[in-house]
Formats: structure tokens, C-alpha cells, sequence
């Protein structure tokens, strides 16, 4: 008991330390999840980001956006330097304009995600074409963060195919570890991608996260994943306009090694992985239905 | 002394308690940051996650997407139910191909963010199939996660107008105190928007980041931003082709406010606002260029 007795005042400095050294991090952690939760607090996210109170959350990627230029995407301060020019489109009838979103919309509505891709080659002119289309997009401050690789050689298609399913593997082990147990075979079937070896072309979308400056410094690109993805919705209506199929892919975890095998930059990420072909001949889809106009439109 | 003795047994229950609150506490902030780092360690992230070690965080939003289904949007568990049906769209000939990729280009290649725009009203109909054509769009697991809040309601408008200029001041202001001083007469130009009040239709683009299962459960919604994303992209496409015109706009900090307006639930956030119509008379866009095509894309 004298022992202890003698211990006593260290094991109260320790304490000490070890209270402030405690609440220090909660309170580090508090801070955190106020910011992440602030905005909305009835809604749960799991991630926390660092106080920004003029940052809508919700357009938060891994990009700092700290420093947004603006909301409005062309108003960059470079643009802003810009001289103007008149902009006066072709204006159609009424009945003109009703006839053509009519029809427009009858040939997206056949668009579907088609995992049969025939081997038959694809005119190289039109893959750049619809991929001049997709250039088309608008993008935060005019960056222009996309990068379209088009991959058509045999090899490197058979590389990507090895490195998308070894990583679908892992995933879909793991989560079968963390959820539920369940028939392997199912599973196995979704990790095999076969139409990565055979489309004829494979269009890995990177979005470029920052940019260089002429003045040598890094230039972040503000909403670049929000751009590269309305890019790539351009682009299917490209491929879809003149009949050529493909699967929106998002392929887990493969980024990295995808990146370094197809030798691009590090300000460059994987967003999506399109396999682009016609479909083949035996080709199904799921019969799945869209949801209906009022489901997805309000007017007021 | 003595008093400190019999108080040691406390003392050093205690010291256990905070050591194992303070070591838990620890290890989850060290797990957070190497999840955050483990990918890409030459990239600086502001956003800390939790383990999750098979998500690649390109792909992260707000949304936790620990238990995404697939990669491979359309294969959810519900879609591996559903029966097959043939898939059988019209090829078209090479030339035919050609043409029609040209044409299309040629088309969206006039598309510009356009902030003159006329109150001519547009009809009604011809929204709804633009809105109907972006819903073709594919989704995460067939989630189709948007709403397209269609206001043409003068009164709403003024409201809206009045809420995004209100924040878009704050920002500007809050950006100079951070940055730089500047002219305040430049900046009060970029947060007046006399679009929103002038233009027909305004389309607030909203993600649901979750919806409900049919047993009640909360569902949620992976890749939401993307997808949505993708859909304004095909929203574009069916603007331009029609002739009417937008600018592309993420009212930053807005979209809480702007919800409640329009009565939205929480599980919706708002990702875009596009006021829509044909161009004014005199509209004006800055004289900039697009990238070259081999400067968006490298082929393999």
C-alpha cells in the first residue's frame, strides 16, 4: 500500500495527460462530425470533412473545393477576360421542337446497358467523334478534367481484364465475409467480364483532378467529377445516336493500377470503364422498367 | 496521504477507463486515416473516411457506399431476379454511322452555357420529353436516384433568384476576405443572376442520396452524384437538340434552403440548377475554344 501510496502522484500526472490527451481527440472528432452534419443534421454521413461553412456539402468529392471560383461554370476569372460574341442558335417552330424531343426521346429510351458485346470492329472515326461529343461538356470553370482512353489493342484489353477481375474478386469475397454468406458460384458470375476481352474498344474516362497553370502551379478543378460525368452522359447519347452499346462500369478499387498500367498521370482518376461495340447477336438485357414521368418530375 | 491510498484502487480504475476510451478513440482516428491514404500516398485528402478497404475513394461522395452491389451498375441482386429479354437495336451501315456521329457533333458542338435568355415561353411538353429523355439515363444499381423540380411559378422563381444571390454574396464576399481584395464592383456581377427570374422554366436537379425498400428499410442510393450527374449530361443533349438553351450551375450552399422552398424530403439534395428557355436576342458567350481532340483523348 506504501508503494502504491508513492505511485499515487505519478499515476495522477498521468491521468492528467491522458484526460487532456483524451479530450483533445474527441473534441478534434466532434468538431469534425459538426461540419460534416451541419447542414443537414437529419441526415447520417459517414464522412467528415474539415469545417468549411460556406461549402455545400453536398458537392464535396475529394477535391478541395475550398477555393471555388464560382458556382456559374464559364465565369472563370480567365473567361472573364474574354471578349463576348453573339450566340444565336437555330430556333425551331413549335410543332418542330415537340416532333424532335419526341423523337429524341424514343431513341434514348432504346439506349440499355448491354454486357454482350460483339467482337465485329468499330470505324475509329466514329469512336472519335462520339468521344469529340463528350468533349462537348460543360466543365466547372471551363477545365475541360476528362481524359478518354481508348483502348483497342488485344493486349492491353487483355491486362485490364485481368487487374478489373482480380480487384471484383476481392470485393466480392469481402463483402460476402462482412454480409452474408452465400452461393459462390452467384457471385463468381459477376466478377467474370468477359465482354473486357472481347468489345472491340475500351473507353477508361479519367477525370483530371488539378491541372497546371501557365505559371507552372497546380490548378485545382473544381467539381471535375460532377464535369466528367456529365461528359460521359453526352457520350452515351453519342454512342446510342449511332447504334453502338456499352455498360456504365465503375470498376472498385482498379483506379490506381489501371492508371499506371495505361500510363496516365497522377492527376488523373479512373471515373468509368466503358466497354463500346455493337451488341451481339444472342444479346439480352433485364426487362426492368423506367420509372414513369410523374415519379421523376415535379412542376411548380 | 492516507486519504490518497484508499482513493488509488478508484484512481487507477478510472486511469483504465480513459486509457481504453482514449486508445479506442486512436485507433479509430488512425484507421480513418489510412483508409484515406492507403490508395493514392502521394495525394493530399482533406476528407478522413472509415475503413473501408476494398472502396476506391475516387468514388466516394457523401453517400457510404461500404456495401456498393456491383461495379457494373445494372447487376443489383433485385435485377438478377428479373427474366431476360433479347436486345435487338438497329445497326446502322458504316457510312451511315459515320454520318450520323458527324452530324450529332456537329450539333452539340454549337451547345453553350448561355446566361441571356429570353422569357418567351416554351411549351410544356417539350420539357417534360427533355426531363423523360434524361431519365433514360443509366444509375447505380437501377436506382434512377433524381427529381427534376420544373418551376415556372413567377413567385417561386423570385424566391429561388432571391436565396441564390443572398448565399452567392456571402460567398463572393467571404472568397475576397480569404483571397484577395479586389474591385467588389466585378464580383457583384457574378452574383446577380437575372436569369432566374426571367427564364421560362427553372430545373432544379435534385440526387437522392437514399430511398425506401419495400419493407421499409432505408435504401441506399450508390453513386447517386454520378449518376444524376450523367443524366444532366443526357438533359443537355435533349436541350440542344431542341434549341433551347441553359447554364450549367451549382448554387453553392443553396441547396438546404432551396429544398425546404420546394418542399423536397431530406434524402434529396440538390445538385444542379439549370434555368432553361430560348437564347435573348442579344445573347453573348465568351469567344473560348474547346481542347483539340488529341487533347482529351490518346488512343491504345
Amino acid at each position: 500500500m506504501a508503494f502504491l501510496s508513492t505511485l499515487t502522484p505519478f499515476v495522477a500526472a498521468v491521468l492528467c495527460v491522458v484526460i487532456v490527451l483524451f479530450l483533445r481527440s474527441r473534441n478534434r472528432a466532434q468538431s469534425s462530425a459538426t461540419a460534416g452534419s451541419s447542414k443537414e443534421p437529419t441526415v447520417e454521413s459517414d464522412v467528415t470533412v474539415k469545417s468549411r461553412p460556406w461549402v455545400d456539402q453536398d458537392l464535396q468529392d475529394d477535391t478541395d473545393i475550398l477555393k471555388s471560383d464560382d458556382d456559374d461554370w464559364a465565369e472563370s476569372s480567365d473567361e472573364e477576360d474574354l471578349p463576348h460574341v453573339s450566340y444565336t442558335p437555330q430556333r425551331y417552330p413549335e410543332d418542330t421542337m415537340l416532333e424532335r424531343s419526341q423523337s429524341f426521346y424514343t431513341l434514348m429510351n432504346q439506349r440499355r446497358s448491354v454486357r454482350f458485346i460483339s467482337p465485329d470492329p468499330v470505324p475509329r472515326e466514329v469512336i472519335a467523334n462520339v468521344i469529340r461529343t463528350a468533349g462537348t461538356s460543360p466543365s466547372g470553370a471551363h477545365t475541360e478534367p476528362w481524359m478518354f482512353v481508348v483502348v483497342s489493342d488485344p493486349d492491353t484489353k487483355s491486362k485490364i481484364r485481368l487487374i478489373v477481375e482480380e480487384e471484383e474478386e476481392v470485393n466480392y469475397r469481402q463483402r460476402m465475409g462482412d454480409k452474408w454468406v452465400n452461393d459462390l458460384a452467384r457471385f463468381r458470375a459477376n466478377w467474370i467480364k468477359e465482354y473486357l476481352d472481347v468489345a472491340p474498344y475500351l473507353l477508361l474516362v479519367f477525370k483530371q483532378t488539378s491541372g497546371i497553370l501557365p505559371n507552372g502551379k497546380k490548378k485545382t478543378h473544381y467539381y471535375n467529377e460532377i464535369s466528367v460525368s456529365i461528359s460521359c452522359g453526352i457520350l452515351l447519347t453519342a454512342l446510342q445516336n449511332v447504334g453502338l452499346v456499352t455498360v456504365t462500369s465503375t470498376p472498385l478499387n482498379c483506379g490506381p493500377k489501371l492508371r499506371l498500367l495505361l500510363k496516365r498521370p497522377a492527376n488523373e482518376k479512373l471515373l468509368m470503364l466503358l466497354p463500346v461495340g455493337y451488341p451481339s447477336p444472342g444479346a439480352t438485357v433485364p426487362d426492368l422498367k423506367r420509372k414513369p414521368l410523374e415519379d421523376i418530375m415535379v412542376h411548380i
